[in-house]
C-alpha cells in the first residue's frame, strides 16, 4: 500500500482572492510581517499498487487527468510506501 | 524572509463528501486501486521575520487562530528560510 501526498497550487500569474481575503485578515489583525498568503489544495490519496514506480504512475495520471487543472495549476507529487 | 507551508486535513473521523465524490469518479473511470482519497487545503505564507523562531511562533498563532479549525481539522506546519 503506498500514499500519494499531493500539494496543488495556483500559478504565480493567477489571482488568488482567497488567499488575498485571509491576508488582508491578518494585516487587519496588526500582523503585518506576512507579506503574502496563497491558498491551494491538498489531497491524499491511499493507492494498492504492487511497487513503487506502478503507484507513481497512477498517481501522475490521476493529478494530470482528473485533479489538476494545469492551465491554471501547478502541482507537487510524493508517492510513500506505508 | 521565511516560507510556511501548512498542509490542513479533516481529522480521520470527519466525513470528506469531497473526497468521497472525486474517489468515485476514480472507480467509475475503472481505477479501483485508489483505495482512498481525502481533500485538505494546502497554505503558503510569505513570512519577513528576524528569525526561524520568530517566524514559526507566528506561523503557528495564525494557524490555530485563523486558518485551522482544530475541531474537525489537524494541520502540518514546516517553516524554511527562503
Amino acid at each position: 500500500m503506498f500514499v500519494a501526498k499531493i500539494n496543488v497550487t495556483l500559478k504565480e500569474s493567477v489571482l488568488d482572492p482567497q488567499g488575498q481575503t485571509v491576508l488582508r485578515t491578518l494585516h487587519d489583525q496588526g500582523k503585518n510581517t506576512v507579506t503574502d498568503l496563497r491558498v491551494g489544495k491538498y489531497i491524499e490519496m491511499k493507492i494498492d499498487a504492487s511497487s513503487q514506480s506502478v503507484a507513481e504512475a497512477l498517481a501522475k495520471e490521476i493529478c494530470e487527468s482528473v485533479l489538476v487543472n494545469q492551465v491554471i495549476e501547478a502541482y507537487r507529487l510524493v508517492v510513500e510506501k506505508l
